[in-house]
């Protein structure tokens, strides 16, 4: 049985590619489409979702760029990509029923969507109902849950009395990342935006430390923190100048989780880190990583983040943005401007009645 | 029986840490001395040494510098650390005699020396005579030639079909790093500052390609060699631009093999390399080494060096200074300047009869 469907629908499009910032209203074109996708059409192993999440992610800047990459640009006149948490309204696939969530990377900004069932993963239960799993598939299980799984573990290789320190520490992945690190018996210092999210780090996720970058005697700060200790894994959400300073206090033979530079990611030219000789000097291991590497080991990576935020090892954030759709766009110009503590989601449909009693 | 010693010698000491580039006769001071080492006051496991050859390494900038580093800088009023060659003009050691070659970081810029036999080597035969041998142990089978060696064999590692670019490809490092790679099966790019050079490169080392990175095209050029290609290790002797550049042509999964950064040396701030965030989409491994680091295995490595060398498939070549220890710090200056194809040395003192009869 079909749940209600609109008459009409939203997606946004990229209309042209970004020299520097993103332009809301420019850069993206949202456009209203009478050709809601109809139950009556659905092929053998397609579902009809509705969107309800959106996953707002920094890389999401690179994907608009025409460049050599790990994944193709999105073309202009192109649906974004993104991933997104959707309720199935209609399904022909023997693997999903009507009112189960799905996670897929397909969809992009649509309000409604077809999806192949080979382009779907069902929500996993991370113990606190529904609506919370839903969240959490795209956020501490999801993309970046797994981004700091695989960063830190496989990548950073971090052990017991490590002494780790993450930028863009009070964001989804760093504050996967720092947990992680905690929970593997390293000492973690948490480096983020504001006074408030580096409260958030020591005192909700058990960072031991956590510095503010904006404070104008950060740098003085930041060399008292690794005075005692020199850093052995630094996982890097940012670049810039906080990449530069944490180099200048690496330790021989430190390891350096290149996970993503959001600080230069609008730049039109891109500053490289000036103290990169230390990584000569110091015998770093500068490591670049994308997750979809390890898209093989995502479900039992999947099932241990569950299982720690079941325990309540693992604690999760995140700022949702509602408003639906036309949000998108400005809040991921937000995300650049640090708007968000844990993970950067829109909410992109309320569930109607019917839809919640099939949950 | 000892050899003759003059009254007096000379030794080279730091007088003052340069800010950018290193000024001869501001940064170093001569000396004239009147206290030659005496070989009647050679204790137990001494050995006195008259230096022939000089070996002049960029890595001389660094420790300039009184910053953090692999090793402590050289301070003022000190004699300047070096790798150099000497004969042996007296001996208190039962490893040693007199008329034996020996390799040593100990002496430094020095006319005479006392060491100790625990800080010298023997100076491998590579298959050319004595004076072939003195010259090679400071290039190499020396400190260069086992940079190269462990740079690309262990932390490049090097395999048949690579794609291999190195840069200061006609420097010493750089020349051997290329030959020990056409051994293991891989094609090899060289990046060099002439048209000689690149010559050099491809007619007698056996480089498949060379590129002047000094042509007004060779951005357009690099790009045309990388263009059926991405490159799978890039061995960096240089950075700033040309680092760039491959970052931009890397492949993914590459190796980028830090050995060093001249461009960058003598620059009062550092550029980093702009394009680093290739380092994360392209899940580079970009790893830092210093050659004392496998200090346990240079004698089987030097064997190896030499052997191939014997064997004519290691070619060497040199750039060696005549005038004496006064020539150090401009020649010093010049290898900035890409004076050298292959190692730069000085030649210090030259073998008088009774000298050259004990060889
Ligand atoms: N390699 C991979 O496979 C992979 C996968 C996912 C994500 N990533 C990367 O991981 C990083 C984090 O992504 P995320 O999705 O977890 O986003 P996020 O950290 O939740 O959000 C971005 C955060 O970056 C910080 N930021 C923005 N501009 C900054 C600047 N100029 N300097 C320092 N910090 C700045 C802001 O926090 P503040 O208030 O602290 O400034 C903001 O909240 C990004 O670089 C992303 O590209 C990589
Ligand atoms: N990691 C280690 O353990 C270790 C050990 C030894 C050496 N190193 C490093 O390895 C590198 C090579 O050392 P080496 O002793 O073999 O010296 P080298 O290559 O024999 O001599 C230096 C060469 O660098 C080139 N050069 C100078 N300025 C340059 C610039 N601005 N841009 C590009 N090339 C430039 C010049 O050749 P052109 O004519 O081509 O410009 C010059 O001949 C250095 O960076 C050194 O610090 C590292």
């Amino acid at each position: 049985m079909a749940l209600s469907l609109p008459e009409t629908f939203t997606s946004v499009t990229l209309a042209e590619r970004p020299k520097a910032n993103i332009i809301p209203g420019t850069t993206f074109q949202t456009k209203s489409d009478n050709r809601t996708p109809s139950p009556s059409t659905l092929k053998d192993g397609e579902i009809l979702i509705k969107t309800l999440y959106l996953s707002l992610d920094p890389a999401m800047r690179g994907w608009l760029n025409n460049t050599r990459s790990y994944i193709p640009p999105v073309q202009i006149g192109e649906v974004m990509r993104g991933s997104s948490v959707g309720i199935i309204l209609a399904s022909k696939s023997a693997n999903y029923k009507t009112g189960d969530l799905v996670v897929s990377n397909s969809a992009g900004w649509v309000e409604y969507a077809v999806l192949q069932e080979k382009n779907c993963e069902k929500v996993p239960d991370t113990g606190d109902g529904k609506k919370r799993s839903a969240i959490d598939a795209l956020s501490v299980v999801g993309m970046t849950g797994l981004t700091a799984y695989f960063g830190i573990l496989r990548v950073g290789e971090v052990k017991e009395g490590d002494f780790v320190v993450v930028s863009g520490a009070a964001g989804a992945t760093g504050s996967v990342v720092g947990q992680i690190a905690k929970l593997k018996g390293a000492t973690v210092l948490g480096i983020a935006g504001s006074p408030e999210k580096c409260k958030w780090l020591t005192e909700e996720l058990g960072f031991d430390q956590a510095l503010n970058y904006k404070d104008p005697n950060y740098a003085k700060q930041f060399r008292e923190a690794t005075k005692k200790r020199l850093i052995d894994v630094y996982f890097d959400n940012v670049g810039g100048e906080i990449l530069d300073l944490a180099l200048s206090r690496a330790a021989p033979f430190a390891r350096f989780v290149m996970c993503g530079g959001i600080s230069q990611y609008n730049e039109a030219v891109q500053k490289g880190p000036k103290n990169y000789l230390m990584i000569v000097s110091m015998r770093i291991r500068m490591i670049g990583f994308i997750v979809f590497d390890y898209a093989k080991e995502y479900s039992s990576a999947r099932e241990e983040l569950a299982q720690w935020v079941r325990e309540g090892k693992l604690k999760r954030g995140e700022t949702i943005l509602e408003g639906g759709l036309k949000e998108a766009e400005r809040g991921l110009v937000k995300l650049y401007e640090g708007a968000n503590t844990g993970k950067m989601l829109v909410e992109v449909a309320k569930l109607n009645g019917t839809e919640k009693s099939k949950l």
